[in-house]
C-alpha cells in the first residue's frame, strides 16, 4: 500500500494533545502497513506559543519537552520556527487541523477561532475540545461536511462526547436510516464516580474530596457536579446525531449536588441504581424533549449495569431496536485514541 | 440536496429481504431529505425466480405478494421481465447487489457467485448473508474495497454478524488505530435464550422445545447449539475486524448440548452468568487463538449483564480501553436496518 502523508497542525499539548503525540511513534509502522497512512506535524501548540517546520517536528522531542514541564517554544531553532496558531491555521500549508485547546464553553476560544480558520480554506478539522461545538455548532456545521456538501472539508469530534464511547458515531453512521426515539446516557465521568462512592455511604462533600483525590473531579467542580459538562455532551448529539438546533438553553439542568446517600440507597434496591443521566426523548411533535438530571433506574436499565468508571449510552430506534454502547477507558488516552480514530476514518477521501 | 437514485438489485425475499423493503416506502422521504437518496429495485429474486423492470419495481407490491406467500415471478407482465437472477447480477444495468439469500455455511451459494458476479464488474454490495463470507472472505476481499483499493466496489455486511449490533463497524472504524488485545462476544441468539431458560430450572430438552415454540430455535438447531453459526460470525470478526486470515478450522468449537442447569446455578452464585463465548484473544506471537464455548463470566464481565434477548461483544484495545455493545432487536427487522446503514454508510461514495 502507498503511503499518504497528512500534515497536521496541533493544538493544544494538554493531557491529550500530549498523550496523543505519545501514542504515534510506536505504531507508526502499523499505521504505514495497515491504513497506508503517516502523519506529519508541521506546527504544535501550547500556552508558551506556536512552533512550525515544515519538514515535520518530532512527536517524541514534543512529548518530552512537555515532560520536562517547558514550553514547546524552547524547542525553536535550526528548522524550527516560532509563530502564531491562528496564524498556522490560517496560512501554514497543511492538510489538517487537530483542535486540543482546553475547552471553554461561553465563548468556545481559541478553538472556534482556530476551527473557523481552518475550514475556511479547506483544511480538515479533528477536535478532541468541546466548546467551539457548544458555542458554534452550526456555523461548523455550515462550513463542512455536516451541511451535506461532500467537496466541504471534514469536521470530526468523535472524542468531544465521553471520549472513546462512540456516542457521535453509534447515532449518525450504525442507526442511520433509523428514526431514534431516545436517548439515555451517563457522560460525565466525575459524578459516576461520586455517586458510586455516595453508594457507599459516603455523603456529597465526601464523595467529592475523595473524586478530588484521586484525580476524577476537577479543583473546582462545578461544570462536572451542577450538570453542565453532561449537558453540554447531550448538546452536540442533539444537534449532530438528531439534528435538532439546540442551545444550551433548551436543555433542562440539574446536577448531583443536592443528591443524598439516601437517595441513591433507595434507588438501588431492587438492582436499580442513581445516575446523572442525559437525556432525549422524541415528542408526539417530533422534537426531542431534553434534559440532564439525577434519575433511578430500574434492574433492567442497561445503564443500571454502568460501572464505576464506564461511561454508557443507549438508543433507541423504531428498526435498529435498542443499542447499547459502554466504555471503560484511561481518561485522555481514550479521548486521544478518539482523535486517531477520527484521521483514520476521513485519511481515505482527504489524504491526496 | 439533490437525490441521487441507486438501482439496486435485491436477491432474498426471506424474512430479511422482506423487512428490508416493508421498511422503505414510509420513509423514503426521509431517506430523501435527509441522505439525498433514492433506491430504485431494477430486479429482485426469490426461490421463484427473479423479475426485472429498468422503471423500478414497486416495494409495496412485492411486500404483498410475498405476504399472500407467492413467488415474485407471479409479478411478471407489462414492464416486469422474468429473467434468472445470476444473468440480473452478471449483466443488468445496476448499482448495488444486496444479498439476502439463504445462508449456506458450506458452500455460500447461491450468494457467492452472485457476490462474485456483481463485485467483477464493479457492482457494490450489501451482504444480510453470512455464507459466501464463511466460504470466500479471503477472495471476495481482494476483489472490494477490502483489499485497501479505494476504487474497488465496495463491499458491506455488518448485519451477518449479530444484525443490528455494530460488532463489525466498532472493531474496523471506531477502534480504529489501536491494538485489539481480545474480543469477547454472545453472537448467537438461540443459545442465549436457551441457557436463560434452563438458569430458571429448564433442562437442555425442555429449554429448546420452549425456544422453539416461540419461534427463536430453528427446528433443526444443529449450527445453534452446537456453536456452528457464532463460530461463523467470530470467523468474520477475525478476518475483516482482526485482519487475521482464518477458516472455521482454525476455531475451537463447542456447543451447549452438555451444559446443565446445575452447571448455570454454579455460575449465577454471586452475581456471574454462562454464556456461550465467542472470544478471540490475542497470544504473545500476536496471533489471536479463537475459540467458541460455554464460558462461566464472573459478576463484573460485561456480559454477565446481558438480557435474555440480547447479543453482545466487548473488544480491549491498547488505546481505547475497555467497549462494549449490546443489542436488543426484533431479528429480522434489524439485520434488515443493518442493510439500509450499510447502504448509506456508502452511498455518498457510490451514488453518481
Amino acid at each position: 500500500m502507498e503511503t499518504r502523508t497528512l500534515r497536521c497542525i496541533l493544538t493544544g499539548l494538554g493531557n491529550i494533545g500530549r498523550s496523543f503525540l505519545a501514542m504515534l511513534p510506536a505504531r507508526a509502522a502499523y499505521l504505514r502497513e495497515r491504513y497506508g497512512l503517516a502523519l506529519r506535524f508541521v506546527a504544535v501548540a501550547d500556552s508558551s506559543g506556536c512552533i512550525a517546520c515544515e519538514q515535520g517536528l518530532d512527536p517524541i522531542a514534543i512529548v518530552a519537552c512537555k515532560r520536562d514541564k517547558r514550553g514547546v517554544v524552547e524547542l525553536a531553532g535550526g528548522d524550527i520556527r516560532i509563530t502564531e496558531m491562528t496564524a498556522a491555521a490560517q496560512r501554514l500549508p497543511a492538510d489538517l487541523l487537530l483542535e486540543a485547546t482546553p475547552t471553554d464553553i461561553r465563548a468556545g476560544q481559541p478553538g472556534l477561532d482556530l476551527i473557523r480558520a481552518a475550514l475556511q480554506r479547506g483544511v480538515h478539522v479533528v477536535m478532541a475540545s468541546k466548546g467551539a461545538l457548544v458555542v458554534a455548532f452550526d456555523e461548523l456545521a455550515r462550513m463542512s461536511d455536516w451541511s451535506g456538501d461532500r467537496r466541504a472539508p471534514r469536521l470530526r469530534f468523535s472524542g468531544a462526547v465521553a471520549g472513546a464511547l462512540p456516542s457521535v458515531n453509534i447515532g449518525w453512521r450504525d442507526l442511520a436510516g433509523g428514526e431514534i426515539r431516545s436517548i439515555e446516557a451517563v457522560l460525565n465521568g466525575t459524578t459516576q464516580v461520586m455517586l458510586t462512592l455516595m453508594s457507599e455511604g459516603k455523603d456529597y462533600a465526601a464523595a467529592l474530596a475523595e473524586a478530588q483525590r484521586i484525580g476524577i473531579a476537577e479543583p473546582d467542580p462545578t461544570l462536572d457536579v451542577e450538570g453542565w459538562d453532561a449537558a453540554n455532551k447531550l448538546l452536540i448529539l442533539s444537534n449532530a446525531v438528531l439534528r435538532q438546533p439546540t442551545r444550551l438553553s433548551d436543555i433542562a439542568v440539574e446536577g448531583i449536588t443536592r443528591v443524598t446517600p439516601d437517595d441513591i440507597q433507595r434507588a438501588r434496591r431492587n438492582g436499580g441504581n442513581l445516575i446523572l443521566l442525559a437525556k432525549a426523548e422524541r415528542g408526539a411533535d417530533g422534537r426531542y424533549d431534553l434534559s440532564v438530571r439525577p434519575t433511578s433506574v430500574p434492574a433492567d436499565h442497561p445503564l443500571a449495569r454502568l460501572g464505576m468508571q464506564e461511561a454508557g449510552i443507549v438508543y433507541q430506534s423504531d428498526i435498529f431496536g435498542r443499542t447499547t454502547a459502554f466504555s471503560l477507558e484511561d481518561g485522555p488516552t481514550g479521548t486521544a485514541a478518539a482523535m486517531l480514530r477520527d484521521i483514520l476514518s476521513i485519511a481515505p477521501e482527504i489524504a491526496a
